[in-house]
């Protein structure tokens, strides 16, 4: 235990995370210990060993993990809020295909990553896997910001060489090249904290020739993939026709070699996988973005996220900006509870709502096995936490608890109750 | 025209308000003219007859309708946002009947309702139904406060005389008589915008007695009615049992009196009226108040909205918190088009979703209609508006229309955006 390192230290004050997708651990007053940026664990009494750390004191306050966000568009950030009268299809034309196509211009682009950038650093979000647009230099510029913002993140160039307007399709080949070029800036910059994903926009707008090619960059560089996966019906019926080969939608991805196990993989939405693509997604250990709030606003419908949990597949939680209106994660656990009630209520009962454990699960433990071990003050976890001022949100009520407060957090808080924000260990602020 | 009445004035700025249940009327520039408490309409040029009249320079601001909240609970605003992992029977045992008891004590009651009315008053909502407690003595003080909020509402004492916890019941004759002693107290205090409004909680807990009981006082004292109206499937079922004899839930307040074509009537919820029972709510001229999150929360599931408004009922929009977590109508307009989409996606694909004019008229012109003739901008409606500085909300593009600009703070603004409230044409703030 190196005593002086900047990122050993302990908080003291509410703790509360997750133990597993059905249970919280809540403590009125503890201690969560940070060593050298890694959890030592959370204790209602200082151990001796770690009595010589700084104490940031905290009494009162409310610390959890920082938040998970698996699946956001950068890009798409700047329309957030608007022209949610349209479904999946309509919406990706008339909407996100113009605005992406405006990152050419740099200036432009990093006006809006800067204001991307700011968001998210502020908010809940400690760590992110973020799309960008095709553009090499715009994406590149994504990723210094990100760097300078000390979250943790995936960023990546999208691809797409069909089905897109012509302003903004890339050639095949040239796609290939242009992302082989970005991997190698990439690993030129020398990042600490924001690391490439390769980013396939979807199967509608991928030749299997781009997804073979990227199927083989990945192995190359050894990096993971990022992907849409089920979302919208209309979306589905699509892909059944330009891939009339396949045995699921998930399947072209497969076929294509960009769904395997020893390649981590990250797939949004999965609002209709039925069960060969169910089986596939547990196969290929693929993690599931759950997008709650996109898959609402795009009347594309509701995950069932309780039934994926159950049957041993890994999910986290999705704000999926534009489709989703807004980059916060306390945001998009309530979305995720409010789809689960009225899939439940509306559609089958026998696969019962997330609880506010389960959701809360989902934005912290579920998402963060992407970075291996974090989403929980749990010993051996990186180290991300967010020190939250929750009684600022008034009530007459004295009596509640700590998982009661962290509820309340979730519908009534927004970034103004959040007083300090730890990312491995590191302090934004 | 008064010149000179601190009432009449322009304001000038961005202006949005709702033509109808499916169209927005919008001016990029513009005045809203103010005489006397009532809107003489918005124009793109000041008319000759208004140049006299003082100028609110509020230029680049959005102008909107106040918002109506037609369904809150004030006792329930203490624990909002928490124990939302039940459904409403449950829930209600667990947490409403507790909390509520408490307002027997009139030192905690002016406690909470305080934080309730400031809450109400610095947001969005300038005119809202509410339901205190049973407590006659805790309910004329929520009233007072109310009264010095500046908010034009309706407040009622609850009425409920079976299936309660024993220290919240009432007896039907002490219920009646404490009624009366309310109604005549709020007749003697006088107020010029807190009106009584007579509040049986739901049929479970209100035998047929105290129904017609009640019914007897709605005529009396030319006061009107809000309850509670097919919202949970279990609740429904309830009734069923309780009630044997009548054709549909509402046919338990038919019988009673209390739903008379003379006697306005708001009733909560109706997410699962049948024909017969939407038959009986637009002869008598109910006003159904939509309470979307509610509904979702306890998963009691979503209510057909486009539906009703074709076939020509009565709609407003309701937070009803503390089923619903916030008191927010812009978080209340968002989880009213979430509903509808899901509903639509899920359940019943022949009943289109809201649209962002569809929900925004509910908010504004269909609740409004309560008070007659509120909740717009259009000449001879009491002019409540609300100045909100949108634009503080981050964003990289410049040519957003002003629709574009409400749809995005309805999903992404708060009270922190609201940089004036008008009610009745007194300025608030």
């Amino acid at each position: 235990m190196n005593e002086t390192h900047e990122n050993s230290f302990v908080l003291h004050g509410s703790v509360i995370y997750s133990k597993n997708a059905k249970e919280l651990c809540a403590f009125e007053d503890a201690y969560a210990v940070c060593i050298n940026g890694i959890s030592a664990g959370v204790f209602e009494k200082l151990p001796e060993a770690y009595r010589p750390l700084p104490v940031v004191e905290t009494k009162g306050k409310l610390i959890m993990p920082g938040l998970v966000d698996l699946h956001i568009h950068a890009p798409q950030y700047s329309f957030r809020g608007t022209g949610m009268d349209m479904e999946l299809l309509p919406w990706l034309n008339t909407y996100v295909f113009p605005e992406e196509a405006k990152y050419s211009d740099l200036s432009y682009a990093e006006k809006a990553y800067r204001l991307f950038t700011d968001d998210l650093r502020q908010g809940a979000t400690a760590r992110a896997c973020i799309f960008a647009t095709s553009h090499k230099e715009a994406t590149l510029r994504l990723m210094e910001m990100l760097e300078e913002s000390g979250l943790e993140t995936f960023a990546g160039k999208v691809n797409m060489d069909r089905n897109v307007p012509d302003d903004y399709v890339e050639d095949t080949g040239e796609s290939l090249k242009q992302t082989k070029e970005w991997l190698d800036a990439v690993n030129q910059a020398a990042f600490r904290r924001t690391r490439p994903i390769l980013t396939p926009r979807f199967t509608p707008s991928c030749t299997r020739a781009l997804m073979t090619g990227l199927a083989e960059l990945a192995k190359e560089y050894g990096v993971p993939v990022q992907s849409h996966l089920s979302e919208n019906p209309s979306e589905i019926e699509w892909v059944k026709k330009l891939e009339p080969d396949i045995s699921c939608y998930a399947d072209s991805y497969k076929q294509s070699g960009l769904m395997e196990k020893d390649i981590p993989c990250i797939m949004a939405h999965c609002v209709w996988s039925d069960d060969t693509e169910t089986a596939m997604l547990k196969e290929n250990n693929v993690l599931i973005a759950h997008s709650p709030e996109s898959n609402i606003n795009l009347c594309s419908g509701a995950a069932p996220m309780t039934k994926y949990l159950e049957l041993g597949l890994k999910a986290g939680l999705a704000s999926d900006v534009a489709g989703g209106s807004t980059s916060s994660m306390f945001s998009a656990i309530r979305a995720a509870i409010h789809a689960s009630k009225l899939r439940f209520r509306l559609y089958e009962e026998t696969v019962r709502p997330l609880t506010f454990a389960g959701a809360f699960y989902l934005a912290t433990k579920g998402g963060g096995a992407f970075w291996g071990r974090a989403g929980s003050l749990e010993e051996g976890y990186l180290f991300d936490a967010l020190i939250i001022d929750d009684m600022a949100i008034p009530t007459a009520r004295e009596d509640l608890t700590v998982s009661e407060r962290a509820e309340r957090m979730v519908y009534l808080g927004d970034e103004r109750q959040i007083k300090g924000k730890y990312v491995s260990g590191r302090r934004l602020f």
